[in-house]
């Protein structure tokens, strides 16, 4: 017990510093040097136990040698931010260390895990008579879900008979939608040709116009359409699909409607941003998760589902050595064979204590401000000397992208070598921040476009002076290149 | 910071309690009764945000409404006990709250996953030059994964085309193997009727000519068998499948075999016990859970693979926006790829530093100190009056499976009215346990036997005198059944 006392010192230290800009956001090793072991930190096991006094060592060394992600200048990825109470409740869950799959064993977790999900279906805007749910180790497996559920909703003899006793299948997602939905394809056999791709406007929505044409398409080559996913926020422009537009064409060919909402889901708790997923209750499933713009730790991703009956039709086989029908507990609260796990983790708790802590007006203020940080920066550097904004427009969730033309590029006239140098000045600076430790934003090329920075902002630790900040560093860095 | 010290100090409270065997394992309450809210603990989420002093009450009232899985009386799953050192790593894990995806963002933990993974191979018996794997959320989806492999492995065209693109799959497992193979078999489009079920012995262990002859029954039909599980220590018996007999098979007929070691995985560790698993080095993919046997926090579970490539091949698509090539490091250590998922959570640090603080050999210790425990509960009731064993033989894990006859029922000829009345004995005698909070033990029906209980320790705080406890405790309660 004082042994994890002192743990619980090196921690807080930890935390303290998190939030002192002062502090590196990494201090960068090469895997090689991590490997070759540096000063009293060993990744090696052994056949022989350690000493208490050197465990509290390598808890340091883990963390000095880690990515301070709930540093306010860390803004590489969708999920960011450290926030106490999510924590505390991440610690009160391993300390619990249970697992959800039945009442019996995790009744508070569960019934918590029915109250939020039912709360979140209200704000999605479904009836009390609707819905089901159930979180899921992140958005890619709740993608899955969607996929899974909406071939059991129109070939329920998938299940027991495979994917022989279905037509040729096909799915539908943006160009600019997460890889999630090709690796879902990959893995429950449908194949990855089977996801065929829509085309988007300038500002990286689908074109519900390209969705019905290519629906039309693949009836007259005798495939059958079943699923469409609009994204509510896509991962490098932050871009919302007409989400009407395109459950009018699901409706009229009768196709499955999934929104993946992992990113921009929250924003259904702004009232002031909740119009860019007008139509979301008319989807069949939406993916919406908490880890993300809502700052709640990592894992905490929601499936939900419309429809009643489906996830448990989908993946029930009703173990008997779990799923007792003879227990003295009304065993409907028993929903682990909902899932595609046995075991599944407790998610549910530290997004309940925030919940609890911040207020549904606690989380829209989060969201808001975010927002407002990613039009601050976009008005900042739209008409800045150097920078070329991705799309020319209001950003439509935090993400902001952009190039930097570093001064030795920007005489030259447009074309493949100032391309090419383009391209590589991204990964430079990105490289040079991560040396000098400074702050962490991410870059990547996309369709013809090279590669440029995709700024984004969930940690509401963040203010401006971290956006000042994030320019400052990339032109300081950029200035030679 | 004060309130997460507040919080610190609820469960260090809770940790002393867990230890203390005078404490209740659980304070039982009615789904309905928790719903209507106990004085002062009230689930719903609102939307104002409640006092700091509030939150305190109720993570103390999650815990009290809980189930303490780490009581050394708590034997009801495979996953009990609570690992001090294993907790401080989940601690730090959640306060570093990052992501498993790239070496960018998570330095040491993918290399810690990387180093263990190694030795988790090493242990099972492969060559240097063999082995990859990876953690995933449950041995279930660990057990999904091996299956996914295996058909890339035979068929790589489904990745892409579907699995119209392979003949009519088929799988094995024994009829005692875990739900999870059906599940994965209806997600990933085999569809549940492919899945061919094994006879056992009395023992529970796959009969391997059973699985011969339905090999060859199989592809008489004209079906293509792929993939084989062997179980090592089913989740009822602990029965653990002759693997050498049936990977012989699986040579000669070209079969994937999979060894399934979620439960039993962990005796490679005892010297003692590792013959169980004999041959294990011959299976091309292997399950191996941690958070069961081992005692490490939940959830820790490893999906080993025998022949590199494979899991990227399966699984990669190559993502832009997280697998940029022109980064600064070297990306081979990007293994994100590899995984279903897209964020992962860091499962490995827990395991990694319980693994520096007692060494190979204390898990060994711990190992063996659990399957000592099982024998002795076997030797005390095997010839004890009311008792009956499932199978007559020594535990191969530490399952133990018995019927408790109560006084009324043990004059009563052999016949469908014993049986009947048997079958309600277990749960009338779980519930009064719960409801009394005094222990836990799991039971369930298998095959055309009754339902009956099944012990299993894997918590190493347990001792002889809780075994004595329990069934103390089944005795006194089932006393006037």
């Amino acid at each position: 017990m004082q042994f994890l006392l002192e743990v619980v010192d090196i921690l807080t230290n930890y935390i303290r510093k998190t939030f002192d800009r002062s502090t590196k956001v990494l201090d960068f090793h090469h895997p090689h040097q991590l490997l070759e072991g540096m000063e009293g930190f060993n990744l090696e096991l052994s056949d022989q136990p350690e000493s208490l006094e050197q465990i509290l060592v390598d808890c340091r060394d883990t963390l000095k040698y880690g990515v301070r992600t709930g540093h306010p200048r860390f803004f590489n990825q969708l999920s960011t931010g450290l926030d106490i109470v999510g924590l505390a409740g991440e610690w009160l869950t391993s300390t619990a260390n249970t697992n959800m799959f039945t009442y019996e064993i995790a009744p508070v977790f569960v019934l918590m895990e029915q109250l939020t999900l039912r709360k979140m279906m209200d704000i999605v805007g479904w009836r009390d008579d609707e819905g089901d749910g159930i979180f899921s180790p992140g958005g890619a497996i709740s993608n899955m879900y969607s996929v899974m559920v909406a071939r059991y909703k129109y070939f329920p003899e998938v299940k027991t008979k495979g994917m022989c006793a279905a037509p040729r299948l096909v799915l539908f997602t943006s160009e600019h939608s997460h890889y999630s939905f090709k690796k879902a394809s990959a893995a429950l056999g449908f194949g990855t040709d089977n996801v065929i791709l829509l085309n988007t406007d300038d500002k990286g929505r689908v074109i519900a116009a390209d969705l019905e044409a290519k629906v039309i398409a693949a009836k007259q080559k005798g495939y059958v359409p079943i699923y469409v996913n609009a994204t509510a926020g896509t991962t490098v422009y932050g871009a919302f699909d007409p989400i009407n537009e395109i459950a009018d064409i699901c409706e009229k060919y009768n196709i499955w409607l999934h929104v993946d909402g992992a990113w921009g889901g929250s924003l259904l708790m702004s009232r002031k941003h909740r119009h860019k997923l007008s139509g979301v209750e008319r989807a069949n499933s939406v993916t919406w998760n908490p880890h993300k713009m809502m700052g709640v730790p990592l894992q905490c991703s929601a499936i939900l589902v419309r429809e009643r009956g489906l996830l448990e039709g989908c993946n029930s086989m009703c173990a008997g050595y779990l799923f007792q029908p003879d227990k003295q507990y009304d065993v409907t609260y028993d929903t682990g064979d909902k899932a595609i796990q046995c075991g599944r983790h407790v998610d549910i708790f530290k997004f309940w204590l925030m919940w609890k802590a911040k207020g549904t007006i606690g989380f829209e203020q989060h969201i808001d401000k975010c927002l407002d940080l990613a039009a601050y920066l976009y008005n900042k550097i739209k008409n800045r000397d150097g920078y070329k904004m991705v799309y020319d427009a209001e950003p439509q969730h935090t993400n902001v992208c952009f190039w930097f033309f570093p001064p030795s590029l920007r005489g030259l006239p447009d074309g493949k070598d100032k391309r090419e140098r383009l391209h590589k000045v991204a990964p430079k600076i990105k490289a040079m921040m991560m040396e000098s430790g400074s702050t962490m934003v991410g870059y990547q090329p996309q369709g013809d476009k090279v590669n440029f920075f995709r700024m984004v902002i969930s940690n509401h630790a963040a203010t401006r002076s971290d956006i000042d900040f994030l320019t400052d560093e990339i032109e300081r860095l950029g200035q030679d290149l």
